[in-house]
């Protein structure tokens, strides 16, 4: 049978999603514990891979098992023997053409910022950090550019593995709480390294370096290497996976919560 | 001439605030850094000493030092010198009768709880966690016994060194955001492990284990052996530490934002 999980983690102690050599993907993690509760090995296919020091909120994982257990088994079960930084939310079993990364119809990722002085120190494997301030009113102005169907080529890292670069971005958005910036992004898919750097451009425009119309240049430019550098993967957080209805799924999207 | 700063921290990292033979504390990591920048050796003493685990939104201390550095220094300077779990956020030249401990009048502490079936796996170092349904209307209630001048020895560790187990809760509140629990308090000063054993007992009442008079009587009993178990340090912060404002110190208190 099929099973779907929905998975959080901190990437800050994984070498990223995917398996290592070294053992150290979540990836392996995961693996090792759903064999401790199947008895057999399992490969786990994962709606989008995210890179060294990325945070899922909510990742959703499938897997194939020969083992009928109750769904307690694979959610308070395969945590008995995961480490602290991976927890299974829920799990669910789907029929045997439901696939976490090909039946996913949309991705959201939040990237959370501080912008003060000095970074964070409780923070600083979770947030983000700028030290100039930023202008919300000059990134919710540029980030109003990169909504829609666009060729992202300007943000695309050079290993990206991505058939198109073209995206529908259907949610970019930023807003400020306090010392905080925190961005919200929607597509269908993603290109490598695509939100982190919407970020670094953003922040450009933020910081005064450019104006909020450098994001629509930088588009249509459709060139990395006229973009500001990549931004640090510690406020990037995988917030959601869509599915159509039909699946039953739990709940597959989370967010950020302010106290 | 003496020197006071604002410290904030990670507790997951360290064993707890005091300086250990193994250099683990963050009074190590911190004296260290300020050494780096003095030329010289330096003591440095806090407002209160943390427990292994427990965070500092805001700890205060002073040191005495024979450099004369720009305040920069002290800030940016000694924050190079830092792991990135210790962050200086000010200094500040103070006159050479402030003391960060004897001179505080209050000290305050947030705690902050996720009720859900399973721990967190982002904020496994940072927040407490309880699994059981919560009532928040019943640890409103057993919140109000704690408020005010107390002998507080039920809730007091057997290692305690204050002088008197008598200390004024000028502050005693808990909240609800979501799945998440936030606890306030703020008094002249704390016994050793009183806010997590009030958070112990607090929550065997919010689960309906006792009634809230509960903690009425567990006061007036003045008798540790009746308590709950001293709750997790990682929910635990240190979110303030109050001065007269003759000291001219700049602002001494932090809340948590997110989660």
């Amino acid at each position: 049978m099929r099973i779907a999980m929905g998975i959080e983690y901190h990437g800050g102690v994984f070498c990223g999603w995917q398996s290592q050599p070294n053992r150290r993907g979540v990836q392996d993690a995961l693996e090792s514990a759903i064999k401790a509760i199947a008895q057999h090995s399992v490969r786990v296919h994962a709606a989008g891979r995210t890179d060294t020091g990325v945070h899922a909120l909510m990742q959703v994982v499938h897997f194939e098992t020969t083992a009928s257990r109750p769904v307690t088994a694979w959610v308070r079960g395969v945590n008995a023997h995961l480490p602290a930084e991976v927890r299974v939310l829920w799990a669910h079993e789907v029929s045997p053409d439901f696939h976490a990364r090909f039946s996913a119809i949309q991705r959201s990722y939040q990237y959370i910022l501080i912008n003060q002085a000095q970074p964070s120190a409780i923070s600083h494997q979770t947030v983000g950090w700028y030290h100039q301030p930023l202008s919300l009113d000059s990134m919710q102005q540029a980030i109003a550019y990169l909504r829609g169907e666009h060729d992202f080529s300007a943000f695309r890292a050079s290993e990206c593995q991505a058939k198109s670069p073209v995206k529908n971005l259907a949610v970019a958005n930023v807003r400020q709480t306090g010392a905080y910036f925190i961005f919200d992004f929607s597509a269908n898919a993603f290109l490598h390294h695509q939100v982190r750097n919407m970020i670094g451009a953003l922040i450009y425009v933020g910081a005064g370096r450019y104006s909020p119309e450098f994001i629509k240049l930088l588009l249509k430019s459709k060139d990395r290497t006229q973009s500001p550098p990549t931004f640090s993967p510690h406020g990037l957080y995988l917030s959601g996976v869509s599915y159509d209805e039909h699946w039953g799924l739990p709940s597959t999207h989370r967010q950020l919560s302010f106290v």
